[in-house]
């Protein structure tokens, strides 16, 4: 008899999954371009031998990770660059199902966000800097309206991601604050710190408008350490799990 | 005539979208729980209202995002909480067609690196101080091995990652981890470093077993920058985009 180890069950991998590794190899090895439109279904279907409805099931994995979309409102698919916001849906409904704590995101934020302030301060295009006055003034001007106050907060630590100019930590650094600020925005809004929040966005731009790194890295972490002080004393335990946050759809 | 604003273009959501979006979001906010077998296709057709194929569809989906999986050789499906492993595909590819730089990968490690060197000091279990000694342990004999060397290497900073306790950190550094170091130590391997990583980690691993975070993070920044050096050492571009690595389905 044969050794029992010559013959093993087979793990083989669904054909549309096959299908859609095989497509997405060209494309990140270049062999189908960005911008190129894919061939149709059938085309396809006849390309890589397969059903139509494989190659279906195929495109519908490469649109769900951005790699292949449609203009809107239009049928042809295109190959394209995803962008850091397509993808942080499975990344954040991972965290909310290992019960990831508000802590460990502080402790996450807490490294990159004074880190991408001192970069920022180094790298910012003159567009990037306009582009945070901007959202200071419309937070002078907001003073008040707390919701406002919250999506301009948010707005503003999007925009200093992007004026870091590094696309790596953007990348990484989308999932954890989409989860990071709305929870602690709530938090401020009940303390009253807009003025708190203000002054740190102001001395963080003065910063990166100076060119001066290590202020604008010393104030960004005064200011994220604010947000630990504020669900403090609000009596929060910050090392309970995030929960699912009531923004239908924002994560899909 | 009505106001050309009162009708617009409808963009309806795909019908497996909609149905990959309801059950991720019973799952998520805890109505599915975790480890639950699904109902069958066909009974998920019959509560949805649609199609079997568009359950089908959406399962897909949240097969690939690693919320629902089978046991291995099973076919019936699980809720299940994705591990960071499964979620960096998407991630890395994004960074490929954004044509991220080593140098985005590197700026990125340089923050990331330290700080998890620090809190791996504060919080590592005893387990995990064991698997890091171990680590290094198969890396001192290993020296001169230098596929082995890089493997061990690779396996160091996984472990140290987990050995920091933070699950946010954990997903999000996890993508760049696979692209930042097979494409150094590459370089590593040409330069002979071998000597210098070994140094490098056994002093890590000194410093959090006696849980000094000052030290960990000093020698990882240090460790971290020797990786930079090596590479502009062997007259290499650190400004050059990553590219698809010669690593087929690893990141599938």
């Amino acid at each position: 008899m044969i050794d029992e180890n010559v013959l093993q069950p087979l793990h083989t991998e669904p054909a549309y999954k096959l299908a859609a590794r095989t497509m997405r190899e060209r494309i990140l090895n270049g062999d189908i371009k960005v911008g190129e439109v894919l061939p149709s279904e059938l085309a396809l279907a006849d390309l890589l031998q397969v059903n139509r409805s494989t190659v279906r099931e195929a495109i519908r994995l490469l649109e769900e990770n951005g790699i292949v979309s449609r203009k809107p409102g239009g049928k042809k698919l295109f190959v394209s660059i995803p962008k850091s916001t397509d993808l942080s849906g499975p990344i954040t409904g991972a965290m909310i199902l290992q019960k990831v704590t508000l802590n460990e995101l502080f402790r996450t934020m807490h490294v990159l966000e004074p880190a991408i302030a001192r970069d920022a301060a180094l790298y910012a295009s003159p567009e990037q800097i306009a582009a945070l006055e901007a959202n200071l003034a419309q937070t002078e001007a907001q003073a008040g309206d707390d919701a406002m106050l919250s999506e301009l907060d948010i707005a503003f630590h999007n925009l200093m991601s992007e004026a870091c100019n590094n696309r790596a930590i953007l990348l990484s650094r989308q999932p954890i604050s989409e989860l990071f600020y709305p929870a602690f925005d709530a938090v401020m809004k009940r303390l009253n710190a807009g003025e708190r929040m203000l002054a740190a966005h102001r001395h963080i731009v003065d910063a990166i408008r100076a060119r001066d790194p290590k202020t604008a890295e010393d104030w960004m972490r005064r200011h994220i350490e604010d947000f630990r002080r504020g669900y403090e004393l609000a009596n929060l335990d910050i090392d309970l799990p995030i929960a699912r946050l009531p923004r239908s759809g924002t994560e899909d």
